[in-house]
């Protein structure tokens, strides 16, 4: 046994396991950490214990939430009967970082897929669709990846409320701000060719 | 409050503040843990309580073990009368690994450093010598990194070990100047240990 304990190597094991590490860098974090075990170490385990305990998915969007309701659902100055669809709960954060978007949300938390067999019904939508009725949604913006499974399941649920009265967006796509045209694929570029507009 | 609960905020800080992560990493790991919720993120928060609470430094050697005395000092087979000196836990673990080395260890802690006012008293430098003449070593392998720090604190424990008797040897070939033998592959720091040379 080269690291110290079973425990130990069991740690370093479960941390080689998360995405974007492996066995190097855990083994770095593992004695980084016991080496501040009395302090960061001790916080870190139970703060891990707490949200894993704690967290479930609010039984309106699918947001994380410590309760049944997340706190934007919760919130009646967000009923501004804008309706935000995202893929997953990242998106979700990463939206509300950027702080411009002050309706709900509904997180799929997939795309639609032929590969990988995952229907409409996987994903909650018609679900969805009888949320967006009852909670008197105006409009429907859906910010999924620009991916072809982000975009098919984008299609399939615009046409899912086509007829409904109900307005259904996409985020514009086009160059990110700062972004330098000669590292853009191809795609993007066309797509903010096409959506060009008057300066 | 972008992301769920403030337990989620607080985990995603320190998260965040572990080397080799950021704001963004820590964020995904979050997210990807909250996810195995009540599988592999309660193993690791359990794991982490664990190994902060049990872990502590041999009183022997300065390994990290959940005892007062580490396994390799513990074992009698490793009475080989040879004792390596590494800077850190992290260099004793990579030795480890290369399998190459069956006699003891002494860590260091660090280097002697001008810079940062480290003397020998700060490394136990003479509670190494007293250990070397009572645990009747006859070898001495100072397998220090290869950066000015290590090769000054090698040089002076040779020097305070002059007319010992005790041999004293330091890793030859195969440490790049400037490298650290955490980041070295296992072969290259076997290669190493078995052409170390009398200094
Ligand atoms: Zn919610
Ligand atoms: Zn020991």
């Amino acid at each position: 046994m080269a690291e110290g304990s079973d425990d130990i190597q069991a740690l370093i094991a479960q941390m080689a396991r998360l995405p974007g590490l492996g066995p190097r860098s855990a083994r770095r974090l593992v004695l980084h950490l016991i080496r501040k075990r009395s302090g960061q170490m001790i916080q870190l385990a139970r703060l891990l214990e707490n949200v894993a305990q704690g967290s479930r998915e609010c039984l309106t969007c699918g947001n994380i939430t410590d309760r049944d309701e997340c706190a934007i659902c919760a919130d009646p100055a967000r009923a501004t009967g804008e309706l935000c669809v995202v893929e997953d709960v990242a998106d979700l954060w990463a939206l509300e970082r950027g702080r411009a978007f002050r309706g709900r949300y509904h997180v799929l938390g997939g795309t639609l897929s032929a590969l990988d067999e995952i229907g409409p019904e996987d994903l909650g939508i018609p679900g969805l669709v009888d949320r967006i009725a009852r909670d008197r949604v105006t409009e429907v913006i859906l910010a999924l990846n620009a991916t072809v499974d982000g975009q098919t399941t984008a299609h399939y649920i615009a046409e899912a409320l086509a007829g409904s009265g109900v307005a259904v967006t996409g985020l514009a796509q086009g160059v990110p701000i700062g972004g330098e045209l000669d590292y853009l694929d191809d795609g993007t570029i066309s797509a903010a060719l096409r959506a060009r507009r008057r300066l």
